[in-house]
């Protein structure tokens, strides 16, 4: 499968520095290396911007067996001739790790709020398309299988505070009847089964990422069996409409800190009237802070002007 | 301060589909933009790869005004182009979030084993050389206020996690004579100073850092003081020099399964009989999972053969 290492190297000109030199003296390293074209040819930009950023990228298809070693030489060469060229040791020079665009595994997957990641994927354990949504279990050597639901990374096997958090820590649950909305990989179903519950029910609706997890993703969800939706059986279906409403489609990220804030409003506005606490856990494979709201009815509601439910705009 | 903008887009090319038209494509969306050289001007490339890997790069300099809307607007365009001229619904296409190198504020620190990750840093709080090191404090969206060590990252203020793992959770300290070799950001100390303890000494070679950390990172060092170091007066020099000669520059990674293990092997080698116990953590700042240790004496060592210390080679 093709793949390409992508290297960039930015650094600054001092204002001795003259960019006219610095060119020239990486032109006899491409040159060298058998690149008629050193500026703008196929595998290796330079340019000079008027606030005198520099921009060098290389790029290598993995096809070439040595592609990434010479990237890597071609990179260090650069470096030390742009040091010796200006002549000021004040200057930035600063190389980011390869960026490998395409492959069979793709290895970049980003944070809610939109920041590039990296994670080290080395296989692709399951890729289906459901009625509903695309399904991949990936496994990376961090995290281990990670379940990603078109596009957006949902949980891995190291994810425990994850399904922690979003169970209150169980402290809420003992002796109460539990509704799971949305199983996805069962791990909440297969903690919550420990505790000492009176009846749990668990919902979701694509089949076939609970038959997905059940094979691969048996570290968090144990032996779950799934059931048929029944949501509109409960009494809870005004909360999720609101939150799917209110909250953006990328998650609670800590940094959402707008759409936060709208759930917390939107919550003020049921038709009951509620109180939460709220939990902030890094979840390992997210990559992220993420806050998790526990909500209770108030034990003593307040009196109310009118029965109805009441939203605001 | 300059930056520039680099957005890449990569797709793969089904079997049926023709670079050439896609190309053709391609062109008239840049010449709308005024590119009269779509492919390989200074701004966008285009590259067709023998295995059918197109990767789309464009740039923008940050100093045009419109420079980060025109390329997102450019992306789009050719995301649709490429769609309306591959005949095949099959074909992939990954759009990664823009890189911006350059700029005052670098917002790229790769994890310990060089995964590519981005933070969101809005703001450098510190940056200053001391004799040892260069020490920054950069204020991140997410993590608060992050300590960085000559490049790497140290310690977030959102990572209470690692400093009770450090400490393995307190548990071992209590009664007991505490040496804290390495202070950084003091927060082991600040944690440590509740619990019931004979006597803490604390030990940094860098007075800069703790100075540092004093006026931005009081969310973990609380109100610390700093000390001469006294290392060389303490019998445990050799397990820090081993720990040194092991691990990797880059840190105690999950990831890093050769070093942990040759760590633990060092371990077993020391001059008296070890026992130890592993903690994974996920340190929210560093993006990853890490390994802490907690080792001790056995109660009753085995009789040994010389009282010389015996090092494995």
């Amino acid at each position: 499968m093709a793949a390409a290492w992508h290297s960039t190297l930015d650094f600054m000109l001092s204002t001795k520095a003259d960019g006219e030199t610095i060119l020239k003296g990486l032109q006899s390293i491409f040159q060298e290396q058998g690149m008629a074209e050193p500026v703008d040819t196929g595998f290796a930009n330079l340019r000079i911007y008027s606030h005198r950023l520099e921009l060098l990228d290389l790029q290598s298809y993995d096809g070439d067996a040595q592609g990434k070693e010479e990237i890597d030489s071609l990179l260090n060469k650069g470096e030390e001739r742009i040091k010796e060229l200006s002549q000021d040791s004040s200057w930035q020079m600063r190389q980011l790790p390869p960026i490998v665009p395409g492959g069979a595994i793709h290895r970049y997957w980003p944070t809610a709020d939109g920041l590039l990641v990296e994670y080290n994927i080395d296989e692709v354990v399951y890729d289906e398309d459901s009625p509903y949504q695309n399904i991949k279990i990936l496994h990376s050597k961090q995290f281990g299988n990670i379940l990603i639901l078109s596009g957006n990374v949902n949980l891995a096997e190291s994810d425990l505070t994850y399904t922690w958090a979003i169970m209150g820590s169980g402290k809420v649950c003992i002796g109460k009847d539990v509704l799971i909305l949305g199983a996805r990989d069962g791990g909440i179903l297969c903690e919550i089964a420990e505790l000492k519950l009176k009846m749990v029910t668990m919902i979701e609706i694509d089949e076939m990422v609970i038959d997905g997890c059940r094979k691969y993703m048996w570290k968090t969800c144990g032996d779950v069996q799934y059931c048929i939706p029944v949501l509109k059986r409960y009494f809870l279906r005004l909360i999720p409409h609101l939150s799917m409403k209110v909250l953006k489609q990328d998650g609670n990220s800590v940094n959402l800190t707008e759409a936060l804030s709208l759930y917390e409003e939107q919550l003020g506005c049921l038709y009951c009237p509620l109180e939460f606490s709220k939990e902030i856990v890094c979840v390992s494979s997210y990559l992220e802070l993420w806050v998790f709201y526990t909500v209770w009815k108030k034990a003593k509601p307040r009196r109310q002007i009118s029965s109805n439910p009441v939203c605001c705009k």
